[in-house]
């Protein structure tokens, strides 16, 4: 819920930018220049409240750099405490409705930043006893923007956020894969066929397969944080270009210092500041991470929708649990809805991540001023993958159950099973007998049996599950 | 704004559905599939009443089929009635808070089609003087989706209300195309230098470079259009695979007619229902299309750019006009933000067709399952596109003013202004000329002058403006 | 096979550019300007003489604009006539091995055009009795090039080029839809399940799913034909930017009509030259037209490959024709083979179709000079998608063979089967019979006979594959 | 060039598989399985022959696995012997030209296995003193894939070919990213306006804009290494799906050790071989990365193209070598070629990536059968993004020259200047002057002077460049 749309009292204060004088609502804590970004940017309806990291991390920016200009005297003390106490307000929460900007906007996020620097203004005069709009006594430019340009603030808490986000997304997905592991224990015994090309190929454990989708998905939380630390890389100090130009030479440094201590997190400033202005490559390999996680969820959405499907004419080797009914015309049709969707988030992740590819090739020279909907495209892949993996374990894999008959049948009928027989019978007479089985209809193990090639124990032996789903020595005659 | 964040006075009715029984809270036309979707699907934030259209349409569908079932007495007519006033009142937006499932949903919309279902059957009920929820008088599936599935509702729905966006798209389109046509003939006088691979090519005027923006958007109202066109087929009776089971063999073509009076469209059934029950390529090629035009604008967005870089060390062509301060820390500078979000636009659209595309892959046998998040993306496409051409419009090309003098000395230094002279003085002489006045500074003007190789006369006639933008009958000595 | 491969005599002719002179092999017939290209672009290893079809049009320009240079008085007649005899033999392909620069290279195509101009120069200047090199007689720029710029005659030549290749596309598709409606007819009478959400659903034919197929592509032809009309708009005329500088007022005209002679398609000049000259927005509508053909035909093997899965553990419906052993470890599998090439084609072509987005969007001011790219890929795509659909005709459809016994199997052991009685047990009655068949494993038939519900003449009446597979009027009792 | 187009004596030998005979010319070496896929797969007409590595690992992983079966017993030590002899004359590059399947396939890669099978177990054959074809002694399956399957055999393969594959790759970055440090240099002390959005922001020199560059690329040089990384995990052992059937326990282990030592890499086995054998998460991965070094090195080039935009009518600071005419009617251009190139590579890379992403996610339950399209797309990125790179750095980067008078007369007439002196003047004095000098078209500089705001020594001071690119210390009055 943002400000705006809420009812207002009628009450204004003037406020004033290069372009001329507007009237502000007294319940806004933003001034002139956000009024300006509201009246030019509608463009998605998304607006910054709905990314409370977001909001907290350009509060924490703003904190870390009036701490450094207090200590490098560059604005007064009394000023920066106001100022640091309102961006604490802001950190809380306290203030989110006030951060009303479209998320994506042109300006290279200068909307945005100007948002965070004039209510944090704002809120910072009333501490300090004045009123809203009072910018002789604490100026969102010359005060809270002090030593700071968009391009450096702006990029610097977009990585924070992500960084933080990030944090959830990787507790989401531990939580899912967690339940897979669970499920790879409750499942070990449940023989199955193993399909490759959709065909049927050798015999394995259901258990095997859902271990193999949680060891698929622990692979993300490396990928994950590897990539985001990328992100720890910022630029504070790089002011407009990254040459740092009127900022004290010291101020960087101090800087970063204290957004280390107020964030938690072990951010460092960029070895080139220049680089780092321009550059928008953490972000789109970040993006490829979060991409490859939702390529191997698709992936194991589908798989989780093969393996149910049915319940009489497809494979039906796994139940998923109902969460709806599925058709108001077939009676009794319940659908794989949870893994359907996150197939669906897969496809925007994978657009958002081309959306953020071809914003960062459009960067030029000093800047890229596309960096909005890079922010706005990631920030969405993250939050719809951290929802999608919570619906997924919550509603589909935790209540999954197996058809274990229904899946050792197929693995005792099937040709496949000819497989294993290979290395006893040979190569001829395996081919010879998968050809036999599949002209007549007849099961490999009877096949055997018929054809006195094998005892009955001699084959049972061989076709133990266990024997089957892992290397074994074979006995040369 | 929807109904499920305002104030509820606590009371509620029951409801069952397959899985069991809910309380529903009194406020809610919505019953106990609506609320299953909301328990299960968190995902996107972005719900149904963000896309009046959509809402407008799927009352359309429901009012078809409604009017379809009383003429073939499958439903009874008091019923059919009571639930054609409640698509009325769907249709003027009165209950558009009533539709909040989530856009991105599994079941290939099975979500949003029981929302429809639900709101109109209570609100019919209301009309008929029972009570939400005494689903005996009028059922949200027995009656509201009579004869429907949700695989021929929802698409059927879908595709009007795309059609419906579109005539905004083009309205904002056509007014866009306008504004660049007025700016063609206001510039028609200012020469100014083509450059071709961003090197000087030849002369042209700043009015055939606007006049050039509006052919090439121009070209964009056929495209939709046609594009559009194909989303006409409908497929309203194929029930639930496109057999047409348990409908009747009327069913189709009478719902068709009517949907064809209710929304003003030539819509028309589908000539393989299988077929059109599968298929998404009318998505695919429609999101296409639109993808085209954000091509366009992006490239018309980039030179606009370039065109107005500057002030000193740029084109400096054109001046946009300034929108908001452009920098904290940088006094005077004004930025291209509108031209910048338009960019920004264009790539979240091309990664939407590119979550179309995947969507439209994922497809299997009867169905796409993957059908909303295409109507989710393109839907958001459109809508950005027409915000941003408006935008565009209003906030940049309507207030474009040309630097004619800049313009105008730029060819007169240019070197480009040999090839004019070449049909004169031989490829040879010219190409020493412009290595002449590379290496030296000098204008070729000047140059020509100098070598006395044309009379001052002759060349101010070569160079005359009207002369050296367009084909001109050389005279050969 | 490119000439530069080939095995040389050692003598060599000197030519020379603005950068100097080389010495050029007697064998080429191409000169300097091709050899710098040689040097400067390797690249993809992929030669125009890969692409005979964009060799034809490129001569078929240069013949036109011979044409009408000759009618202008602009070249003299003799010279004209060698250069349109040198072009008859270059698009009759034999001098395909002369066309050798890298697909890929920066300047906007003018190596290709200089490709071109060389050898039809070089061959011109035997046909009038001059030897390679002796450019005074018949000049690459001068002469062939004459009132042309890369710029417009480059981008005419792929259009056309793309065109020839579309008339070859179709005819493949033709046949391929050919093969599929001939096994919507073999199929017609093997009644199977219809399955939505990879869920049981309900009965319909095999024939109905082959039909659904052909009907599918179908629309491809209309989509293909249409985006490829696109294409018949260029810009011959507009020489560097769309001016037309340096051309004679009658130039463009004359020169379009003789290029509708030679290549008998109803080319037009366009209405906008200078929108002409920079904007590419005909090949990305007509790479999104590939790119849904693509699309479609994905999901038609994804399809195919499920269909015919198994041969024991899957949907076994049908049969894909072996066409290699399928394991060398697992003997008598066979995969399907085919179908898997042909989405790995889709996925190039839908890449493929990100790059010409990209390229098109980086147009800039008067020209896109990322044309080549463009080119290559569709190029790529077009003949990877005729090669993929050939392979498909030939090598798969032609062959599938279903198991009728095996689908009618499915059919009368589903519980989907439910659907078709809904109208006479009513809702309940059948979401009971559901859930008990689903919780025994028993047969809906069998169920419904067991308790009394119907007699077996009705039941079989109404199961009937014929009533099952399209709508029905029901009678009411 | 491949043995298929070579000429043929006409003498063949007669092979067979499970589908019959075949007659096999006698000059290849490759035999019935692969004269199958030659006929299945005329898909893109780029064959393995085109990527040596990719012949090199194949033999090097052959060679692994005849080690570890002959240690192991399964295979007889003098044909393991022959078969290491063959596998080390395939890894010199003797039998290249043996290689000839298309790199696009289905079977997910067993007809590139079978390819390389079959003409190792012929040379071996040749090397034991036997004919091609008599496979009785050294058999393509039994002998040269013992304990192998495709599904594991394959992915290893492919893996260490693009191991290989990217050292080249970072050889070539380095070397790109040195001359980028060198023109860094070079230019350190030619002072030019930074641009932010293309308007002019504030002093930096053109060395910071090289070296930033430079910095850029080489994050590269750890990305690359760093998802190369995550290709050295393999699956040998895997056989069919990962369970390891028909393997003996030891063979993983073993014939691992053997493929460290023969390919000098830390390869390393799987942890879990079932998610190895179906998984193609480091393709992705790896290709994002290739990904990313492209957008970096488009933004570079685009850069680069802005830079030397002119050379009357652009920026005009740098000069890119001429590497051919640029225009055939435009006497005298030069066009930035080479960097117009290196942008359509990164295109092309960036729709790769797409096509890998998308084939990725199709994978289905054990095995991911489109590994060929995304192997044959990250080859032809990898080889192109080399080839771009020698191309820019020999082409383009070395032969750069910086115009340095026109730099810095643009930074002292530029209106950026004014924030250099915000510190001195105050942001409301510096407004005034930047509004002064962009309505007068004066200097700051002059402004400055004939206002008397400040000496001339205090004004050179400040405006001395080592003063203006870096940081400083201001002192307050």
């Amino acid at each position: 819920m943002d400000i705006t749309k809420m009812p207002l009292s009628g009450k204004t204060r003037k406020e004033h930018d290069l372009l001329g004088e507007l009237e502000i609502p007294e319940e806004y804590y933003f001034g002139v220049q956000t009024m300006r970004a509201l009246d030019n940017f509608h463009i998605s309806r998304v607006r910054l409240c709905m990314y409370p990291y977001f909001i907290k991390a350009l509060a924490m920016v703003k904190e870390a750099a009036a701490k450094a200009n207090r200590d490098l005297g560059e604005i007064k003390p009394e000023v920066a405490d106001a100022i640091i106490e309102a961006c604490h307000e802001v950190e809380q929460g306290k203030l989110d409705a006030q951060f009303v900007v479209d998320m994506v906007q042109g300006g290279a996020g200068t909307s945005t930043n100007m948002n965070a620097n004039e209510v944090i203004a704002n809120r910072a005069l009333e501490i300090l006893g004045h009123k809203r709009g009072e910018y002789q006594y604490c100026h969102p430019n010359n005060d809270v923007n002090h030593s700071q340009s968009t391009n450096d603030a702006y990029p610097t808490a977009v990585k924070i956020a992500l960084i933080f986000q990030t944090t959830d997304l990787i507790a989401s997905l531990k939580e899912l894969i967690g339940a897979f592991n669970a499920k790879g224990i409750e499942f070990a015994d449940v023989i199955k066929m193993g399909r490759t090309q959709l065909q049927d190929a050798v015999p394995m454990t259901l258990g095997q397969e859902f271990d193999a989708y949680a060891a698929n998905l622990a692979e993300e939380i490396d990928r994950l944080e590897q990539n985001a630390r990328l992100l720890l890389e910022v630029n504070m100090g790089a002011t407009a270009i990254g040459t740092g130009i009127n900022a004290d030479p010291q101020y960087s440094q101090i800087c970063i210092k204290y957004l280390r201590e107020i964030t938690g997190l072990p951010v460092q400033a960029a070895s080139n500041m220049i680089e780092a202005t321009n550059d928008t490559g953490a972000f789109v390999i970040y993006s490829s991470a979060v991409k490859r996680m939702a390529v191997k969820l698709s992936k194991i959405c589908n798989d989780l929708r093969l393996l149910s499907s049915g319940p009489r004419t497809g494979l039906n080797e796994i139940n998923l649990p109902p969460m709806q009914p599925g058709s108001s015309i077939m009676p009794g049709k319940v659908n794989p809805v949870i893994p359907e969707v996150v197939n669906q988030i897969a496809y925007k992740v994978i657009g958002n991540d081309l959306t953020v590819t071809m914003a960062a090739e459009a960067g030029q020279l000093e800047l890229n001023v596309m960096e909005p909907i890079i922010v706005y495209s990631i920030l969405e892949s993250i939050v719809m993958m951290e929802n999608g993996m919570n619906t997924l374990r919550e509603k589909c894999i935790l209540g999954i159950t197996a058809n274990k008959e229904r899946c050792r049948d197929m693995v005792y009928h099937s040709i496949g099973l000819v497989t294993a027989l290979n290395p006893y019978l040979g190569y001829e007479t395996s081919t010879e007998l998968a050809k036999e089985a599949l002209a007549t209809g007849k099961g490999i193990y009877n096949l055997v049996l018929e054809k006195k090639l094998m005892s009955k124990d001699e084959l049972d032996n061989i076709l133990r599950p266990e024997n089957m789903v892992k290397p074994r020595k074979f006995l040369r005659k």
